[in-house]
Formats: structure tokens, sequence, C-alpha cells
């Protein structure tokens, strides 16, 4: 069997050397110096993150829960899963349960784990865990002071509508659509685990 | 009926200022103070992206068009349908036929706007408009002298096996699965344009 070393040489690139460039409260950006397949050398600027995660949650009456929620970057109001960023050491499902009570005010009694994806792969070490939770309790919300979001919930189908026709554009949560609509068709059944 | 901005005045933050705190290669860091809904200030830091184009290319036998590429910032090889960079002042399908040549050498005579999505709305403006090309014409790849890449083709159900299963985790690339799940089963269709 071929090494995937070996299989991905003519891919690879490794660093030569590694800075930091800017140190910001939220991004912290590095300048390296890599030297590619052809042996020759090139930069690569990069974002470093601590990950995140991402929840579907299903309502008892079949809705899933979303937000809107303003992105400052693109000065614009979205349609999104709740989701949040992980703390120094905390456990992905932890960080999930955590940021669907703190956004949200529900907790949930059964988790999913679905799966990960990397959203900006040319210039962050960004990775979202994807999780499904359900039998949902309304409870109240623990924003942080600077946080600002409307949660509501809609139908599967409205979301599978909305993501098509751009009122969602958000990647993760078209993401968690690929997800919602195969979970709900059976084709991509979910192991869940009581809380 | 209700101006978007007075429903959205309870969720809207304005920019006080705006400094350009890191200007790289690629990565230009913006660190802005702005006014929070409740009146308070608040920092948000933000890159300033160009845009890009994915293409989701499907050949004569049904079989998509794939890469294999290292991405530096994750230190592995993912499996992505090919996308490149806006340049300066140039329109998205433009871009799309161009990173299709480029990266692929592959030329389509038929081209469909699908959509867009927006892949970090926390902190990037980087929208990814998203094309499905057909009538495909193979030809010589034009990489630039910094990117390694393979060109592969799949079925789409293998595409979203992968994506299922964590063979597939780049965020774009599993957005393009959605819109390819929904245009083969016929719930999205599309509108195909001749070049």
């Amino acid at each position: 069997m071929t090494n995937p070393q070996d299989r991905d040489k003519h891919l690879i690139e490794t660093t030569v050397s590694s800075e930091l460039v800017y140190q910001g409260d939220f991004l912290h950006v590095k300048h390296d110096v890599v030297q590619l397949p052809n042996g020759k050398t090139a930069m690569r600027e990069h974002i470093i993150h601590p990950g995140a995660v991402v929840i579907i949650p299903i309502l008892d009456n079949g809705e899933v829960l979303l937000e809107r929620q303003y992105r400052y970057p693109l000065s614009q109001v979205f349609i999104e899963f709740p989701a949040g960023k992980l703390d120094a050491g905390e456990a992905p499902l932890a960080c999930g349960k955590r940021e669907l009570l703190e956004e949200t005010g529900y907790t949930a009694s059964e988790w999913a784990y679905a799966g990960k994806m990397h959203i900006a792969i040319a210039y962050t070490n960004e990775v979202i865990h994807i999780y499904f939770a359900k039998n949902l309790t309304a409870g109240k919300q623990k924003l942080d002071s600077e946080e600002f979001l409307d949660v509501f919930s809609a139908k599967p189908e409205q979301v599978l509508a909305w993501s098509r026709d751009g009122a969602i554009t958000d990647s993760k949560t078209l993401t968690c659509a690929l997800w919602l609509q195969n979970y709900l068709s059976g084709q991509w059944p979910l192991e869940w685990v009581k809380d």
C-alpha cells in the first residue's frame, strides 16, 4: 500500500519559516515561507482559528431553530444555524450545548455528531463541527453583552427553499442544509446519544 | 410595509472608525470600532477579500471534475471543486471560465449560475459565486507557477458519499454537493446559457 505522504509528494508544501505578523483581539495572522513540491519557495498567509461548532436543532414539531444575526464584515443580516467558537480546551459537544443555550435558550436531551467542515481552506485552519440536537426544551437566552440576534423556527422545506433562492448564503448553514436534507430523507442516518 | 432598516434596527451595527491594521500580500485585515444596537461600542476585526468563483463541471458521462490540492493552513490534501479568486474588475462568469481552463484544462460550452455563498461571515466579506458547466472539452492546464493540483472525475453519488463520510470537508465543495444533489434530482433546475 502506498504511504499517503509518498502519494501526495507532488502536492505537499513544507514550512521553511513562520512568523506571526498580526495578533489582533480575535484574528491572528501568520506569514510563512514554504517549500513547494518543485523545490521553489513561496509565501503563505493564513489565520489561526480555535475552531467552532454549529448546531441543527430539531423541534418536536419538525421545525428547526435558526437565527437572524447582523454580520459586520458584510453589513447584512444573515439566516444561520446557531454556532460559536470553541473556548480554550473545550470539547466540541460541550461547546455545542453551551452555544445552543446561550444563543437560543434551548437545551436538548439528544445529540448526534454529523461531521465537520473546513470553511476557508485557502487561508484559515478553522474547522466547524456539525451537531444535530433534538428533544429540545425552551429556556432563557444568555447572550454575550456584544451579541444581538433573533431566534426563530422554520420548516426544513423552507430552509431548503431559502438555500436555493439566495435567502440563505452562509456556507456553514448551507452545509447544514445538505445534512438536514439527507438526514430527513433517511439517506444519512445519525447515531443519537442521550444527554 | 416595514422598511428592512427599521425591522433590523435591534440587530444592526454601524461603523464608528475603520483602520487597515495589516496589509499582506493576500490578506488585508481591518480593525473597526462599531456602535452596537444598544448604543455601546465594540471592536470588529475582519478581512477584505475580492470574492471568488467555484465551478461544478459535469462531464458527458455524468461524472464531475474535481481536484486534489494541498492546503497549507490545514497541512492536508483536500478534494475540491475547481475554484479561484476574482481578478480586479473581473466578472464572476469570466473568472469561472478562466479558472476552469487554468486549473483543469477544460472548456465548457454551457454554463448555469446557481447562487452564491458567504464562507466566513464572522470575519471576512468573501463571497463565492457557484456555477455549473457542461459540454466540456479537455485541453491543457495552465497552472500558476505556485499551484500544484491533481484533476480527477467522480460520480455524483461518490461526491455525496464523501460529503457524508468526511472525505470531503471543504465547505464550498459541500455547498456544491447540495446544489449537485438537488439539480440532478430535478428539484433545483438551472437556466443554461450557451457560451
